[in-house]
């Protein structure tokens, strides 16, 4: 059952809502359901899964790619408020890949099933789109995390000044911006502050306002090595 | 000025021709410039670029990432008919990251300015599907491209190339150095040369001064299963 707080979340997410139909809106409203993930369970495994389009209420989801040997890459991660798209991979006619998904912490979402929304993409052009830019959102997470396992730069060479500088300062706890940060290691700011985010998500460091902490060292020396 | 052939392209390939208003359709066709771009060109250099769609009527193009230290990884080719989106990424409003693309042969093409398109974007939804489903199938391209760089052992892959070439040359013969196959299969110059050595050793090649003949074509098929 639908939460009244569900009933909330579903329009604002759904950005298309209000190109749809009464009937539309009935259709899915009848076919999405809450469901509860466990931490580390497999939430969707390659091409013979195809479940649905997930709304994250809440968790954290991780998508990668496993090779024949069981070498995992992980290719973004999905949090509250975000949606699951590649969980619904079968109804994409242009998608011919496949990922594992996988809950890395207890999640609730809501589902809407793969035929549903399908039936809605078939008439319905503005969830097509929806559907279509979620997938290319995905495209260039992707692109970003292969480059950095491809070129295996910037994260070193921002591991390795985060190093030096914590033991410069004797201190876990650099208050730099990003900016700076970009100047000493000779990169963009967005760059910058796309690495920390990604060290963030990886809980090697912790983001604030005015710098950056340092968490998890062992982690950290990992990356310069 | 547009031929009558191209007169007769243009809807071919613009799948979404039917859903455009006449106002719409004189647009593009006032907008849209033959150009030809010679073997070997650069067409599209990352973020700094943004001409526009291109419609590929004769050639083939390279799509491909370049690292900071001018490391090369091929995502994939496009050749006659085909549809090159990512010259005009500018447009698209999800797309955060850069590629390059090259004229592999003497191209012909169509080219729609990018800002015509973006024009045509927002006043037409088939328009933006359209777009974005292209960058979708590219997506798919890049997927496989990736899965072959990150896992694939490396006498597989590079067997899998040499195929390609000689199907796409219909000659056994290929005048590359080993400096550009390395390039084209995202590795090194020296892991390459080392990998054809064997491959010589074996009798599937021939090495010469100016590149690589296949003379076990059966052997070579079996590298690839």
């Amino acid at each position: 059952m639908l939460s009244e707080q569900d009933l909330t979340y579903i329009p604002q997410v759904l950005t298309f809502w209000d190109k749809l139909s009464q009937t539309q809106k009935n259709q899915i409203l009848k076919n999405i359901t809450p469901v509860h993930y466990e931490k580390g369970s497999r939430i969707h495994s390659g091409g013979s899964d195809c479940i649905g389009v997930l709304l994250i209420k809440k968790g954290n989801l991780r998508v990668y790619i496993l090779s024949e040997d069981g070498k995992e890459i992980t290719l973004y991660r999905l949090r509250d408020g975000n949606i699951c798209i590649l969980s619904a991979s079968c109804i994409l006619e242009n998608i011919t890949f496949d990922v594992h998904i996988d809950a890395e912490s207890d999640c609730e979402v809501l589902l809407i099933d793969a035929i549903t929304y399908q039936q809605l993409c078939a008439s319905n052009i503005y969830a097509e789109n929806f559907a279509n830019k979620l997938v290319i959102d995905a495209f260039s997470d992707v692109m970003w995390a292969m480059e950095q396992v491809l070129f295996m730069s910037f994260d070193k060479r921002l591991a390795i000044f985060l190093s030096d500088e914590i033991a410069r300062n004797q201190s876990d706890i650099l208050e730099l911006t990003h900016e700076q940060i970009a100047k000493y290691v000779g990169s963009a700011r967005e760059v910058v502050s796309r690495m920390l985010k990604y060290f963030a998500q990886e809980g090697i460091v912790e983001l604030s306002r005015g710098g950056v902490k340092v968490i998890d060292k062992k982690k950290l020396r990992e990356l310069v090595i």
